[in-house]
């Protein structure tokens, strides 16, 4: 692999390896790599010492015959210091890291996502539009996330039913869902539309629509709609109720 | 922002913007980035590849116009690799950071605190005297934690009562209180003076000062002057009962 | 201390100081730091940003005078990037770690163990061969992890009986064992062979030998023969179960 001269940043010490592709107006931090066959789009933010396109282990065995995959960071979006990115992931537009945010191999996201600092995405993941992982989210491999879910510190999403077999079954979060602190996902589980899984949460087993769980374990205490505010309006389904503007598509700015 | 040539520090590839303040005797790792406005206090030490002064969100949308506020590191403090202290974050002397601690903007800092590896502070934080966060604790916005509170690893303290809302009641955790690993603080919720919370445990109501609260829900079990040593001696308030020299203001060397 | 010239590595900005010894076929990524004393065995890969030999607290009093302990990374090892290795910890051949992992003073590892991203050792622990801590698993000091056991995240070992007293008593963690994803084991336990934790449990108690142990405040509910594969199988122990070839000395390719 041949190094780009480092006239392709304003910061000292970028390494660009031959192959990626820099868009127009994208800025680069300090001692950040860029592999080979990574593309980042225009007007995108890369803070210092992040790692994009970073080699899955097949590359230490035989690192000059690496054939690198294809990694897209989409437009207009901001990664913040230390994030490490690997290769074969595709991002969309208006992404947004917090720091020191892993995000592995096989994993497509959509657009107008943002990972939160200290999340560690294990790969082979599917995440929608608008999906929002608040710090030190640990998502397992082979899960789902749906558009427009919040996921809160420190959540995993489990993927293995009998350790360390390796047998892996994904969890799926649907669309609207919370998943709130501390809460642990078993394997193949399924989290309902607009449903509300509560702090330190261990869900054994699906959760339905617009269900609310809490407990180890996890218990079905109430429908979402049962959650009132000081007046008595009900809060959920949390898009019919949000009047703050977040850019979200049903929103008129 | 102009970039200060590297004699400022006896190590390579610092970046240090004009406008920062490094005291007598202060070192600085490794690629350390200092941005402008920042105030390194005399006979610190700052590890390799530490962000200080890291802007707010609004920096990229427009980096070259950003107005930074100021951030000051106290005296003879010790910030350890890879921690980042974003600006407009005023801190104390004798400080301590571990590896990987972020620190948020808007956030104050007494004298003698401990912030261990991977802490995620937040923003918008009080923080007394002689705070010793243990390493991964993760604090919510708003929150403020009173003088000689210990808080141990993956303990949250929430903010939003009703997710994704955003309307947020932060934490407050009264003197010589001790949160014990993984415990999750609803919230708006306050731990009073010496009380102690167990591991594991979620904390949904206000504790009242010197009791012990455990367990999902956490329930107030006893007093903490039921809990003795092996000789009956009561171990808490642990003020009274701590003989090792630690450095507190009422300890004589 | 005197820094070796950048010639040691085929990256730029590697800082290698004087007395360090970096075996044949060693690859060191870009911006890494190695301390004196630390012995880098063959055919290893270090990654980029990372630090070896990290000098203890009493550095910080005295950088000139601090007398560095050993630190051994065996043959055929790849740490990745972000990776932090203090001085005195003794690590075997076929050694691996995530991204961002931190392994304290005082620590001794065989061989052929993994350490996943973002895990944090705290130092003064002995750990097996084939060990494999999964991501973001806390590891108090005085702990004893034996040979053959998995981790898996956001577990804790804790040690300290009456925090903040610091009088610590650790965890021992017997071969096979299994502790899953969020539990927390209390200062002085013991895991027992082949003994299985669930997920979110609190361990306050001794577990035997094949027993299963799951809830908050944890409850031996079966033994590990108890669980079955679709066919009515028995899956654990997992040492006869597994079929996968793995790499473990009784397999064979």
């Amino acid at each position: 692999m041949k190094i780009l001269p480092d006239t392709k940043s304003d910061f000292r010490n970028v390494t660009i390896y031959e192959g990626a592709l820099i868009g127009e107006n994208v800025k680069i931090g300090e001692g950040t790599i860029i592999y080979p066959d990574v593309e980042v789009q225009p007007d995108t933010h890369i803070g210092p010492y992040c790692i994009l396109g970073e080699p899955t282990a097949l590359y230490y065995k035989n690192p000059q015959k690496h054939n690198f995959k294809k990694t897209v960071i989409g437009k207009n979006s901001i990664i913040r210091s230390n994030t490490i990115i690997y290769e074969d992931v595709i991002i969309g537009n208006n992404f947004e890291t917090g720091h020191r945010a892993t995000i592995r191999e096989g994993t497509k996201i959509g657009i107008n996502c943002r990972i939160g600092t200290l999340c560690d995405l294990q790969g082979k993941l599917v995440i929608g539009n608008y999906v929002n992982l608040h710090s030190n989210v640990h998502i397992g491999q082979l899960s789902t996330i749906e558009d427009f879910v919040w996921i809160y510190p420190y959540v995993v999403l489990t993927n293995d039913p009998r350790p360390p077999m390796g047998k892996l079954k994904g969890v799926r979060v649907k669309k609207y869902a919370q998943i709130a602190t501390h809460a642990t996902i078993l394997p193949g589980v399924e989290i309902g539309e607009n449903a509300l899984v509560g702090a330190s949460t261990i869900v054994r087993e699906n959760v339905r629509a617009e269900r609310v769980v809490v407990g180890n374990p996890g218990k079905d205490i109430c429908s979402v709609r049962d959650i009132c505010d000081e007046v008595g309006n009900p809060v959920y389904p949390w898009k019919d109720y949000l009047k703050d503007y977040r850019g979200y598509p049903w929103q008129e700015k």
